[in-house]
């Protein structure tokens, strides 16, 4: 399997091979494949690999699973490769064809997403996003980013204000290169300027992704967001949600219940290497924050626009979202 | 005139000499020197260095004086040091007396700072600072971080969080540094992560410096002072503004009169020569943001707490400094 090593981007567009499923879950770890969607794929896919390699499968699938916490994408996608794998009596071609759907799928559900998110996108917008939610980050052509591009094709794109969302930068690493890749207007921002937008009127939406949203409507994403959540509330601007019915926990019942991953105090304290703090300083670094349903003004699914977004509308949206695929064939 | 080069912090202790006035506008611009009182007094000894070299000594307080836009210090501290040269018929140790009265005041201005500021502190507190604001900063031991030094000395301190401050880093680099240095317990956080602390009760209190402050009581400091800001003030924790009163500049009328400096892209888009964003990124880099004086809690002054903060405070304590000042001998 090769992945896009996104850890040496925008310096190096380096491909990384995983012989095995080992190799794949350290790959997630490091983040060289991230972003939610894609590590449902990613998942998928590694079960489909272990499958053909003849590994204990149902261990691959776990291994991949439980990688990385906070993803439920990534839980879904090796569940169902797996699912594929059983139900065929150990076939793994059957695991590498439910990959493939996932991933077309995916692709689909980004299309659908944009198509439902343009509305909200008024003329002239200043648009201000987040974390890396584009083709880097998902099947198709991603889920906040999908919508962004749906408005650079409309004409309604002023600027795109990219955070540079730290500690990892994968606003600045990748989402700028997404950027520059299609031509859209953007500037990159230290995560820290965004207020200084809002309070001189310069940004008029908010679109961020999403790794996991609780059955209340809770949103975990990027740590970062949720100050933005916060700071569009303060100054009235819209504040949208964009991801996959498939992003939707309905088995966590609310924020409080979203485990958030802790990561390692050197992405802080150090960089590329280099010290920029003091040699033992302890670190904070938690990979994502919860965003309260309250401070969020729509979200934006492959199924449809859901608002306001609260306990009954993401019910809604998850039960169309089985009836669907209920009568899609299997 | 020799200075500790405070971009090579942590990683190294560097002296950098600046053996005439352009080498300091230099380091002034660099950020080897920083912080608003440490500025004033490295504005103040540099006029002193034009009077004992013979230089054109007007002509290097302006150019001192402009060397940074939005530090009110600077230009207090090097035109104080031109008046006594002025005063004195051209005597250059006129003017180093002047730069070495200022020093010992920012020193005896920062104890009287963590005197008003510590009944301020609750007990057991976990504290949120930005940017830097100790010794590295300021005469003596600071602004805020006085404070929190007291806090410390006076046990009630259980944790110092210190945001990294992107994008330069002065919270990881230098905030860390001096809080490992004086043996608090401290954690450094990237920006992003502080809404985090706060939703999950973690933050008591936030103590920030300022750059400048405005007749209004508009606060200009690092950026990424106001987001905390707005979220303190989400989260109903005090947010609290740590400075001498020679940092109110009561010619600025009010927060949007205050000219924030714009600095390089390249601050954002390459880290340690290593590029964090494509090749040709434009990026939004502003030094500093302002809050508004609605969301300041308190200003500690070294004339005592202002609060509330608006006009009417904000005149009252310049009022009392400037009659405390001229009953003082010449």
């Amino acid at each position: 399997m090769v992945l896009l090593d996104q850890t040496r981007l925008p310096a190096a567009e380096t491909e990384t091979a995983c012989a095995d499923v080992p190799a794949l879950v350290d790959a997630i770890r490091r983040l060289a494949v991230r972003g939610a969607p894609l590590l449902g794929i990613a998942g998928a896919y590694g079960v489909a690999l272990a499958a053909a390699r003849g590994d204990d499968v149902p261990s691959a699938a776990q291994a991949l699973a439980t990688a990385r916490p906070t993803a439920v994408n990534l839980a879904a996608g090796a569940r169902r490769a797996l699912a594929a794998w059983e139900a065929s009596g150990g076939d793994a071609a059957a695991a590498l064809a439910a990959a493939r759907n996932l991933e077309s799928e995916e692709a689909a559900a980004s299309a659908r997403m944009a198509e439902h998110g343009l509305p909200l996108v008024p003329d002239d917008a200043r648009i201000l996003t987040h974390c890396n939610t584009g083709f880097l980050a998902a099947g198709g052509e991603g889920s906040a980013f999908a919508v962004v591009l749906a408005a650079h094709r409309a004409g309604r794109l002023r600027r795109l204000w990219v955070d540079e969302t730290r500690p990892l930068l994968q606003g600045a690493r990748l989402t700028a290169y997404e950027a520059a890749a299609a031509g859209l207007p953007f500037t990159v921002l230290p995560d820290n300027a965004a207020g200084s937008l809002f309070a001189a009127g310069q940004v008029d939406l908010v679109v961020v992704g999403a790794d996991r949203i609780a059955a209340d409507g809770s949103v975990a994403n990027k740590v970062g967001t949720y100050p933005l959540a916060v700071l569009a509330r303060h100054h009235r601007v819209p504040f949208v949600v964009v991801a996959p019915v498939s992003t939707i926990d309905p088995d966590t019942p609310e924020g409080a219940a979203i485990v958030v991953e802790q990561r390692d105090a050197t992405e802080v304290t150090a960089f590329a290497g280099h010290p920029v703090a003091p040699a033992g300083s302890p670190a904070y670094n938690p990979a994502f924050d919860v965003t309260p349903a309250h401070l969020v003004s729509a979200l934006v699914t492959d199924k449809g626009l859901v608002q306001p977004v609260d306990r009954q509308s993401i019910c809604r949206v998850v039960k169309m979202s089985l009836e669907n695929n209920a009568t899609m064939s299997p």
